[in-house]
């Protein structure tokens, strides 16, 4: 693993921890579904599931029971230039509805028995909640459209945020993370870093967050392009690219993919924003993608070139455009289906009471 | 509902029994989720679902608790024509092996709670499982390539079969059902009615099932031009098509959706052979749509051509062609997770704390 220079300590520490999984495992799970009774690869990304997370749990018949939700909440000064539908407070109103399981994602996850973890890495209006983890960074990035978002060392301490949301939730004994952000104008952060990070057009990969008219889009697109311009990130340098027009959120939920790989948890990638938060860490870490898990298509028309750009496939089309993590509890319970498929399915012969013959008819298809 | 003159009195009254779901609770739910605090339509697929389910159900805050898959398994005569690449066997070992939760299908239900109700329409090689509910109508159709696989009163007792499990699911309480099938050789035959039905050429919706060679498969084509050629089933008449190129299975699983309407079930469909079946109630009776609900994308090429003709839009995509019913268990979790999120997210205003002007801003956009 190449060390960053501008990172601190911590987090080249965490670096240097990250490991591949463990292709022994992968091996004896690979075998394990090719003796299971059924046409082979007939389970399809179910099998692929069930052997990568016994690559990464090194166990050839995982688990995945203890799922958490870790959502970043921050705010973006970027707000200010108009670019989106909702006030700067829903960001807190959400954050604390959300420890109440109010919110779309937190009823979905209250529903299935999953955690929910929200930390504020950055929110702006002042309220008074002690079930939201404070790891408060400052009350908002600054306006990227004016100069950028926040410092370096900012950048690498909501980074260091998201390293330590994903060790408590390995302290926890948690099986599986999803990451998921509150920020309102966090879609017109996400589509510059996009931009950045890929040197795509802002105006192909940019889409109307929760709702904008189209004046207000126009203003957005002219805000991302401007913000690009003027602060000029390095799309060879992440931490660049994220304290310039980036955001508290994404760069905490980076911190959480990083630190997910590093503490060999599976992590699960929800829609737009998580995508491009997964994308950065991808571009610090490589490996850190073998730890990531994609949920649903988001609408938002960024996220398929950030999926693209990390070679993944989601598994649901639900036409959802939330955020929150509003994707990971369904993406949970397909992690969850291709973990009971692999533990209790008979393999061929005795088990299944389906005679070699059968296997081998099908194995000389192959 | 426009009753059918070859049908039997139990089947044409389940039919004057399907009524469209209720408009005034579908209405109340719309307008609870329009309340709901999101940005209007964010949800995506969840909100329709949410909503078709107040209107199956009556209740404008739906629940869906118990599920239960059931497993229409029955064997085809045409399998003599080398179409399969598992023997005739396999039918029976993997009924029985459903009944013990060792199959992909019945593992993933387990692990979630799911029922399983697998139902024995015509297997015939014989087995001594009481677990398996024995409704055989004979032991295998007859050769598709060679006459008709059955007679018309066979094909009505099959439907029955199927009306009868939805009936004995809504006895027990069951709150949705998915429609799986064992049945080796079935998706020539639901290569065959889906051909039959949509007048489509059969060698654009026919695939390599379980895993054909190249050979194997030009031979299953062959057969498919072959059954359709001789038996010359009636493209508006549902009942001819099953009986000369279908099966136990399909006559079945067309019952059970049949009946899911009537009992006013939601129904899952699960594969290409699920899909088939679904299209053939349909024709029978458009309304049974409405209790219609899509899981995964089948990686069969008739698959597409059926939901197209449903309109319906898969909610998975998971490259799985398993069969069984396997797709079900993650949907009837799409299907909870959308009534979580109705029945558990707070409404804009006092219950969510973000006050109405988010809302007045948002709906002056829509």
């Amino acid at each position: 693993m190449e060390l960053m220079k501008k990172a601190s300590e911590t987090i080249n520490k965490i670096l240097s921890e990250i490991k591949p999984p463990d292709a022994a495992a992968m091996a004896a799970a690979a075998a394990r579904q090719a003796a299971l009774a059924k046409p082979p690869g007939s389970l399809g990304k179910l099998e692929e599931i069930s052997v990568r997370l016994a690559g990464i749990t090194g166990d050839i018949t995982p688990h995945i029971e203890k799922c958490r939700v870790i959502v970043m909440c921050a705010d973006n000064g970027v707000c200010a230039e108009g670019v989106s539908s909702a006030p700067v407070s829903v960001t807190a109103a959400q954050a604390i509805n959300m420890t109440r399981r109010l919110t779309g994602m937190s009823s979905i996850a209250a529903y299935f028995g999953d955690d929910v973890d929200v930390v504020d890495v950055g929110i702006s209006t002042p309220y008074d909640c002690p079930e939201i983890f404070n790891a408060k960074i400052r009350p908002g990035t600054d306006n990227i459209a004016a100069g950028p978002a926040m410092t370096v060392d900012e950048t690498i301490r909501a980074i260091e945020v998201g390293i330590s949301s994903a060790k408590r939730a390995a302290d926890d004994g948690i099986d599986v993370i999803g990451v998921g952000e509150m920020g309102i104008g966090n879609t017109t952060t996400s589509s510059a870093v996009l931009a950045a990070l890929t040197e795509i057009p802002a105006k192909e990969i940019t889409g109307r967050g929760g709702g904008l008219t189209d004046e207000a889009f126009a203003r957005k697109l002219l805000v991302i392009d401007r913000a690009l311009l003027l602060n000029k990130p390095d799309p060879g340098d992440v931490i660049d690219v994220l304290a310039k027009v980036g955001g508290f959120d994404i760069a905490a939920m980076c911190g959480v993919f990083l630190g997910a790989a590093a503490y060999r948890l599976p992590a699960v990638i929800d829609g737009f924003i998580s995508a491009v938060a997964a994308l950065a860490a991808y571009k610090i870490a490589p490996a850190s993608r073998e730890y990531m898990f994609p949920s649903h298509v988001s609408a938002e028309p960024g996220y398929s070139a950030a999926m693209e750009a990390l070679g993944l496939d989601p598994w649901l089309s639900l036409d959802m455009r939330l955020g929150e993590g509003s994707g990971c509890p369904l993406a949970f319970r397909v992690m969850q289906a291709a973990c009971a498929a692999m533990n209790g399915m008979a393999a061929f012969g005795g088990e299944s009471g389906i005679d070699d013959g059968y296997l081998d008819e099908i194995r000389k298809k192959l």
